[in-house]
């Protein structure tokens, strides 16, 4: 494998020669640091409200905080619709919106982009649905175009639902949701949109409402920040009105029973999620005081300097993107390809040696590919953390490298710094 | 100001222009780092155990910690002399190292290199000692040279103790001890060595009997990756023999009561630091598990690696070192001049906007310096995370720079990280 | 409302008069304590261990773990099939063992006890199962005689599964499984028995195998001590082999998928429950170190002094135990009927002026009933703070007692103290 | 030993017989309790705020939030004078208030009643004073008619200081201060009033103002709910006054330096007690929102509940109050001597058997007496979870009962249990 030409030591002439580390040491003895697509980093915060003890669960405080939680979930979506808090992982959300909505025999679209797409389409069919996959180019998100001619061909209106996902936790692709909203209404098609945001839900822009989503669905994981154990689901007036036909409706999974006005634990079919309703409550507040739209908008900075750091470090043999269209990579996780360099060897050299675990290729990719996530609680000081490490570990392993990735992100960040506002007052202190 | 010229973002070429952060926006919303010489990083394991209802505190399982910690504190400082706990910090800790061993009157040379030998004497000379001060050149340690000539001019041996510090936290110098020895051994003066070792212990290599050290003194929040709360002090059969004649004793710091035999709780003069036990207990477990040797070999790599991105930062009217002898840095804390940069304000960036918490510069230093901690509990994450998020607010601030430094520290690491040992077993999960 | 008849002050007549409490003050204000059938305490070990980061879920740590409950819980339940931990309440349980044991025009039979065997029997209706339901006398458990005079007659069959709860927790009776299971064999009756332990696993005898026992049904929030959020299926071989034929299997709940051997996202079908597994674990390792059997000893004894208070206690016009057969009464839970007394206001005087939460009396119950949780993580302090704090209530109350309830639960506990092995060693610290 | 003669468990003859616990099994198995005369439970949301990383200590929130904890220290004490938070347990504050009033050779008056006084005293016998004790009668609180006579005797005024305490934690006597402030104040004599409130703090009344104390010395652990490792000093102008000729001054204690103005570090000379600031804010706003006087009154109804308890129990050759004088019974400790039972056994047995940790008698008591602590954290059901399980334990050691106590303690606080203002809005859950 041909080395990197670049030599960041070169400054450091006059310094005594690096000290050896003993085999039996490591540079791994200090706060572990997961950047992966999901779970993402929960914030203390969050880790802290959920140590708490148990509460009253049929009345008073824990039900007045469980109310105002499901009142808030609708405009984190910005939806007048009904919300859901499910007591399951994303596939278990994937499982409510579908037997709410959907009958045996009835015709589903999916539109695939990676991998998860794919994977609810799976347990629409095992639900006893027909499926059908529209798949996208190889490394790009979905086409809107060919969902419009695929739609025109269905005069009969035999699809029921489009199932898409906003980000593709394992392409890392991100998908267009209003122009594939346009696609549908091009054709005047009465199918429902129903969107898998559960690795883009608080990191990019979504509005379910005004790009007309039907259902929306996700998990805490990711840009919410608390550990996984809870779905939700959003449904529209017309998703709630396929609802009362729907033949799948399963007693656990059932919206019609969750959606108030009775016992409250039928918000939950039993007993409530009590300890992530606390981390969900503190994650909420976090939110509120960033505020939705900065949240987006760091995302994007963020985002942005790995990008910077993959395209510095992109050489021949070495690292490249998986995605190939820069307008179709997502602002939540990063894929890259490895070429020639073992990603396996890569992540655990990270993981094992320096305290960083990286995301896992998934499917195919896991020889030659590694993800990043840098989704929801991350700082400045997590993502270049996390992209020095690889970098030192590219070096370790003398991975064919263009430049300094993590030099090229610190450069890409600072534009963000804002000191204007700097307050240097108190600041003298010693 | 000069900006930098090097440009991290060549390679970038062909990425969409950054995303410009909104100004209500700010990318402060991660997981805060704090990186200053003390209180360090403190390991979550420490937090949980510290998290932890009252106990007996009279007899059974707190008794039995505690004998363990005071039994096991000795080894920590190769020493077979006695160890102490203070409920005080590193002030009290010298506090109680003065008043067991000095008289009223009592000469004490203070061998000044930094800020805090010299405070240590001030509280010498408030218990009524007669303090003067030894003053190593400017930006150096030490010189044992010095030293050596001033005993030799105390034929009486008016000289009772004589105090340094290995690391002086300040500065960021460290002191040669095993060299100061040598110099009172080439006079046979009987002075007790009394060392400071609050911000160099179990991050730099001290021992206490091979070297000749009669009392030392540390403190909980550093090296020891507790929060502050407790000071340490340990002395030799030679300082316990002069406690016995030592004037300035007093009830709460007094060793003979503290030496044990008697009621658990004079071991503390009173209620026991339950908590501070409760952590130091999981902080002991943890260095045991990674072995005190290779915690300072650890300490070294990372260490290389800071000054490895001074060193390619450094340029004219912009970062130095403060310490100009190589082998006078530390390896626990690094003083970086900023010349002309401001320095409060580089701090006030990387707090405010970025999350990053830098070490002030301390006394006369403030405007133009800062320092980064890198002792305790760190690991490639961190430390590159720390580096880079300078080296972000310092093109933010248009400082000048030689290079990245983020770059040569992430190559200077990748040298100890240990690709022989990895194992890929049970990476394929996905 | 006629008050009580005994003094328990009578002794007191040297002291001062009692002091009265200001309006604007409060008793209300130490540690909670919540003594409800469920959510149970949760054990500070627990709420520490799942006070963590989040792991690397694809491979490493946290599989091993995962794999390792995977593997105990089957011996927990005493048996040698398989076990399946769903993200979910007790609902979601029951959904996943009927949906993978049943087919759409099934018929179920329900033995009636109280509430919860109607609900899951709902569930299966709402399904498309044909739900039958046999009745247990008022206030009585589960007559098995009845139940084998009903499958005598069901001579084609059609029965394929038999629904019952070990404990009702609304009722708080106790059904006898292994006499349920006679009856069954007594007619040679193929179908399924299926039986859900939420409220019983881990406070009472339960053996899966032995008792011939097909699926049984559980969850975390009880006697395993861990919050709620996840469900536990135990399956049979029969129960397995029902599976491979059911037509109500989806993805979400699928044992198939769940068995082991793919991905071990598979085992979750999702992202695991990675805070309620680390909770999971350290439950675990306390009840491997206190024994089942034990544990169930101990709810025997505690459920005793419960019992002693609520026949304390029992007057004309007030208190009375809801289960008249005295060996039908559970040991996790004990429904008391309040009479004249006003229940709703016994249960907010508890909660808000002393912090004690008492169990809602469920369903008709609830005026004239509250419930004591006596399960888990359950000492004397705690349920004799609980009977203590219930008999200051009915004195605040004037309520009609016969005499005092936690004086007799004081006594009734007293034999179960070891005096012989009490150890007095090391207890001189004064 | 004569057995107690009434039987709790008469009412119970319809139950079966009490079940047996193996001799492998325990009934400790639940959330321990300690009720100690401190370390008092310390609240969950005192330990949570503890549970944080380090901050800036040299500027910011952290700086922000000891400044104001400082400002409002004194007016807990209701005092105009300066308030010191010392890093230290008691016997370190004890020591900070002697060093900054007193001079080598002073005179002091040791106001003995128990056990602590007198520690305090010998501390300052250590440094350097000469210290009288006055004694008061056996199993009574401090005389202020022979302190008057005392002083009368002082004409030249040769005693600086006398020091008592409020409450004394081994004696659980509690001190008329403003009666000895009038006997003082009877002979205008100048000498210094110094109190010690660690026990007493934020449990009984204390006004240092209006009580014309001059110094007053308390700790963390008790009333103010923290974890052991703090120590407070509040100084009148009087004793500020004095502080400025004391010869016994050192650097750690000094209070000139501890008064602020300068670098925030020297309010605590060095590092800050980080953790316990964080606790310590916590419990503030706790006490805060509860209200000091509510906060008296409760400990009032709680210590009356303890007396009713003890009491009933009191029997020939059983227990017995050790305070004679009712009046002179403090409302945060309570010593019970326990006649001819062993108290080391009742002790080991409440701890082992039922994981209630209850303090020791201390010095000569140790065999036959206990001590219930009920300051700070304390609610109904830990009161009653207390004094229960003392009943039980004493059931089990056959031990001399006149009835039950833990029902007089129930009856004695229903009266406290404000059932007027209760609501019962939304309590109909289930």
């Amino acid at each position: 494998m041909a080395a990197h030409d670049f030599d960041p030591l070169a400054a450091r002439s006059d310094l005594p020669a690096a000290p050896i580390l003993p085999e039996g040491a490591t540079l791994n003895a200090g706060r572990p640091l997961t950047s992966i697509p999901g779970p993402s980093v929960i914030p203390e915060r969050v880790l802290a409200a959920m140590h708490a003890p148990m509460p009253n669960i049929y009345e008073g405080a824990l039900v007045e905080m469980s109310e105002r939680l499901l009142a808030e979930l609708p405009q984190l979506a910005f939806t007048d619709g009904e919300a859901f808090i499910a007591i399951a992982n994303g596939h278990g959300a994937w499982e409510m919106a579908l037997t709410n909505t959907l009958s045996r025999g009835d015709r589903v679209l999916v539109l695939e982009s990676g991998r998860f797409a794919v994977g609810w389409g799976n347990q629409a069919a095992m639900l006893g649905c027909e499926v059908e996959v529209l798949a996208a180019p190889a490394r790009r998100g979905v086409d809107p175009a060919a969902l419009e001619e695929r739609l025109r061909a269905d005069g009969g209106h035999a699809i029921k639902a489009i199932l898409v996902v906003q980000i593709d936790t394992a392409s890392s692709v991100v998908n267009d949701i209003p122009a594939i909203r346009r696609a549908i209404d091009a054709v005047g098609h009465p199918a429902l949109l129903m969107v898998d945001c559960i690795a883009s839900f608080a990191c990019m822009e979504f509005r379910m409402d005004a790009w007309g989503v039907d259902v929306t669905v996700s998990g805490s994981q990711k840009g919410l920040m608390v550990p996984p154990g809870l779905g939700f689901v959003w449904a529209s007036q017309k998703a709630i009105a396929a609802h009362r036909e729907a033949g799948l409706r399963t007693a656990y999974w059932d919206w019609t029973a969750r959606m108030g006005g009775g016992a409250h634990y039928m918000r939950y079919c039993g007993t409530p999620p009590v300890t992530h309703l606390y981390g969900l409550r503190a994650a909420f507040e976090m939110i509120a005081e960033e505020g939705l739209e900065n949240i987006w908008a760091r995302h994007a900075v963020m985002a942005h300097a790995v990008r910077s750091a993959v395209a510095a470090w992109s050489a021949p043999g070495g690292l490249e993107f998986h995605i190939e269209d820069p307008a179709a990579r997502s602002n939540a996780v990063t894929t890259v390809l490895t070429g020639g360099v073992d990603a396996i060897r890569l992540r655990a050299l990270a993981e094992q040696e320096a305290g960083l675990t990286l995301g896992v290729g998934l499917g195919d990719f896991q020889d030659r590919a590694f993800r990043i996530g840098h989704m929801g609680h991350m700082n400045p000081p997590q993502l270049l953390g996390t992209l020095g490490t690889i970098e030192a570990v590219l070096h370790a392993m003398g991975a064919p490298m263009g430049g300094s990735g993590v030099a090229a992100a610190a450069a890409a960040l600072s534009g963000a710094l804002h000191a204007g506002r700097v307050t240097t007052a108190g600041m003298r202190g010693g």
